[in-house]
């Protein structure tokens, strides 16, 4: 009998889950649209046929263990989504709650995506063995899970670790969380392209970047590998703002490793080089050299829904 | 029997302990001086024999549970001092091993300061009952402790909660660490001073506070209290640089409170009151009107020996 839980994670469009083992193996995955469901309640009936399908495909014997659930605003304490501005279902959605009527008597946790991703990255990527680290998602918006002493910050209230509304330059670019100067304006996939935007103003030339106005940042990544000043600038620029985050982030709570993953983590050299650099230069002594800045040990399609279901072995206190 | 610790708190120029019961009753106490001993071992001779003599003197049946010591750069890995800028004694001094020679068998426990103050705060102060807050002290530095799930933040190496090398301003005053804007260049006296003598220069008079190149934190304080326009302005400077990077603290570990002890935090409400304004200014909505912002729960000059004594409850695991 193989011990297996169910990770799933929610995004903003798709909802993806996979059967996995203690090794990482997903012996099973399916998806389903986010989207078409004006009712959670119709959406989870959909989520679960999906997942019970999946459950009998499964060509072993398998005992399972849990489900763990990475959610945009996902609150461990309270098994719930609190307010999540991208997902249709709007105030507080008693998840864990409503997941438990289609299996019941099985744990059951709840994480915001970030979470779930840093301790994915314990159990299964490259943070194994590592007790204190932090983990950035960059894409849409920054996310972190900081996890010390072998164990998720979670805070007061279950939100802690929003390394993304720390702020990087005082009465800087405007957030979308309507205050100033956040990391996310600077770190985040529309941030890195306001950045070319601004570089391309600058300079009075677009190089490789063509039209600027539909610009991603895949396509500054495209640029940069053909060496394009701008392109390598905008990483130089989202590297310094990076960096000097990070190097605030470490007299926090002085991690082993920062991971990076995301969209924008796929950049690789042209962002790691630069934020390694200004992280050196703007480190308090004291932490100087001590620190690895390092990509995501997960692969990138399958880091979500690992998370989602290592939370289950994090919850169990189970060494996967 | 009465279960007892002892609290030793290191400071530049005093050492000061207390033997303390779980209630936080001091059942006796001493101080040598800090200075003096250019060898640790003369010191901690001195120490001991002070200790000892305290000791005797109790006037009660007692079971000594161990002995916590607060000092600067104090490591609670390796139970040690570690490059203390301000002691005279260089290097690494492995504390705990050399205590052990004069307490043999004993629980020693080694952490910085402002770590003991926290656990000190959480066993006898306003911090009882909470599991996740950060206590900040302002004094000749900006130090702080980060309890998280009712532990305190150590990292990986020992020295996580360095909130006062966090940047407030990007290329902003000189830190005594060497680098540009640090939290310590505005908070900690120093820059409360420098603050007043900008605000004089700016002003081109000096008010209530004379003599600027001589003045005090408490010389600002006191003619705050006479209603000086720029010692109070010079409190609400420093509440800003406070309130900005609370917010960002704020992000990290979302706690329930922030406390503030020290030297400049008996500014009260002179300080307290822009520091809240300006938290409730720069906070993430998510976390907006959760978090207080406290006093010390401690008197002031038993803080230091409690949060000391506190060390041996917390690493035993007793509930005081």
């Amino acid at each position: 009998m193989q011990q297996v839980t169910i990770g799933i994670d929610i995004g903003g469009t798709n909802t993806v889950f996979g059967i996995i083992d203690q090794t990482g193996n997903i012996l099973g995955r399916g998806r389903i649209p986010t989207t078409g469901h004006l009712q959670i309640e119709t959406y989870l009936e959909a989520l679960a046929m999906a997942i019970n399908t999946c459950l009998e495909g499964v060509n072993k014997d398998i005992e399972l263990m849990g489900i763990g659930i990475g959610a945009p605003n996902g609150n461990y304490y309270e098994g719930a989504i609190k307010f999540a501005p991208n997902l249709v279902w709007k105030g507080i959605i008693p998840l864990k709650q409503l997941v438990e009527k289609h299996f019941p008597n099985t744990t059951i946790v709840v994480d915001n995506d970030a979470n779930a991703a840093a301790i994915g990255e314990m159990i299964y990527g490259a943070a194994k063995g590592m007790k204190d680290f932090i983990l950035i998602t960059l894409g849409t918006g920054v996310g972190s899970g900081i996890v010390v002493d072998g164990k998720l910050v979670h805070g007061h209230d279950g939100f802690a670790g929003e390394l993304g509304h720390t702020v990087v330059t005082p009465e800087g670019r405007l957030c979308t969380c309507g205050r100033k100067g956040c990391l996310e304006a600077y770190a985040a996939a529309r941030g890195v392209v306001q950045t070319a935007r601004e570089l391309v103003a600058q300079a009075g030339f677009a190089g490789l970047l063509g039209d600027i106005e539909k610009i991603t940042p895949k396509d500054i990544f495209e640029a940069a590998q053909q060496g394009d000043v701008i392109a390598l600038q905008t990483f130089r620029e989202t590297g310094k703002a990076l960096g000097r985050k990070l190097s605030d982030a470490i007299c926090y709570t002085s991690p082993q490793a920062i991971f990076i993953l995301g969209g924008i983590a796929s950049a690789g050299t042209y962002l790691f080089e630069p934020t390694q650099y200004y992280i050196d230069k703007f480190t308090l002594n004291l932490f100087n050299g001590k620190v690895q800045l390092l990509p995501s040990g997960l692969d990138a399609g399958n880091a979500a829904i690992l998370g989602a279901g290592a939370l289950v072995w994090q919850e169990l206190n189970i060494n996967a």
